[in-house]
């Protein structure tokens, strides 16, 4: 029952305590568990921004609807998502897979080349948002390695995708923000962590079909 | 550690042990890890179909690339996304917030409308695949969630959507198969489980910013 009761415990934190960090070591672990979700022909096409610098995340926060999180959490992660996954990155994946498990390349290339065909039939539009759903995917993770480490963290869309990849040149690297997940500890005297979750019943969210 | 250790246990199990079937109380706690997932707004704009039955399974199977794990894992779970987030979902969102937390509808009528604003602003398409993020979200919680009580499950992207959505009357409903997630337990034979994880480095994966 580990994983329903860490979910129970979080909550969409709104107001942080700015003077507590989150160590190197939860951090890590963090990064572990999101390295180790799962992602459509394990392509991991995503990238994660890591930042803790005061300077950099005020600089964000008026490109976050000024948002008190942005600046008062310890570290502010950018989940960013492959704008278009090459042949090059499908040929990496594919050398990683041979090397980690010491098997001919030659073996997987077939299969290499159908991930590439498969990429292909996929439009710009298709391809952006399909990678980003593997983005959201690690995030989902992280939020549950947060929650394992009670460690409080706010899943956030409110934030201007566009002024993020001009401020931190993310198109020049293919990328482009997805969500932004701010990771600290909840000020004392929140309020909002007293609320009860507020989730639709289990009977509306899934329907048996025969 | 426990998240990073179930993660590590996991695979996309290739081929499940057609006998072995997964439990009611194992089932309803994945879907209670499944409602708790976190989205945007609180929307939960997604739907969840289980299937258990052999007919219908065995009737997918053709619509799924003839993948085995369809008929041969114990449930196969649709994740469909809500083609469009309309007023209603946004004001029935608004109704179970009111309710769960005994307050009054109209001090949340205001965050509401700023909601339902918000959904009018994403096009067509980009709501569509906003919807289908939060359903990866929950995705992402279910392979958790599976991982954690040591059952198997693969997630699948490798089926005909609009095949999908004819066979199981979705369109009428609303919604859009985006991912599967087939759950039962693995073969025993089966070579897959003891290939090594293979992922991106952390370093590769993550980019600290000053």
């Amino acid at each position: 029952m580990q994983l329903v009761d860490n979910l129970k415990w979080r909550y969409a934190t709104k107001k942080y305590d700015a003077s507590k960090k989150v160590s190197e070591k939860d951090i890590n672990y963090i990064k572990e568990a999101v390295q180790l979700t799962a992602s459509s022909y394990g392509l991991q096409p995503f990238k994660v921004l890591e930042i803790k610098d005061p300077a950099l995340k005020e600089a964000l926060k008026p490109l976050s609807w000024n948002q008190s999180q942005i600046t008062d959490a310890s570290h502010l992660f950018v989940f960013c998502n492959k704008i278009k996954v090459t042949d090059e990155d499908v040929d990496g994946m594919m050398q990683l897979r041979a090397k980690t498990n010491n098997i001919p390349i030659e073996k997987i290339s077939g299969y290499g080349e159908f991930v590439k065909e498969k990429m292909k039939e996929k439009s710009d539009v298709e391809m952006f948002h399909w990678t980003a759903k593997q983005a959201y995917m690690a995030l989902s993770t992280a939020l549950i390695a947060c929650a394992e480490l009670q460690i409080d963290a706010t899943p956030m869309e409110g934030f201007d995708a566009e002024d993020y990849n001009i401020k931190l040149g993310l198109k020049e690297k293919g990328l482009n923000a997805s969500a932004l997940l701010a990771v600290g500890y909840r000020y004392a005297d929140n309020i909002a962590q007293n609320n009860k979750k507020v989730r639709k019943p289990i009977s509306s969210l899934f329907e048996l079909l025969y």
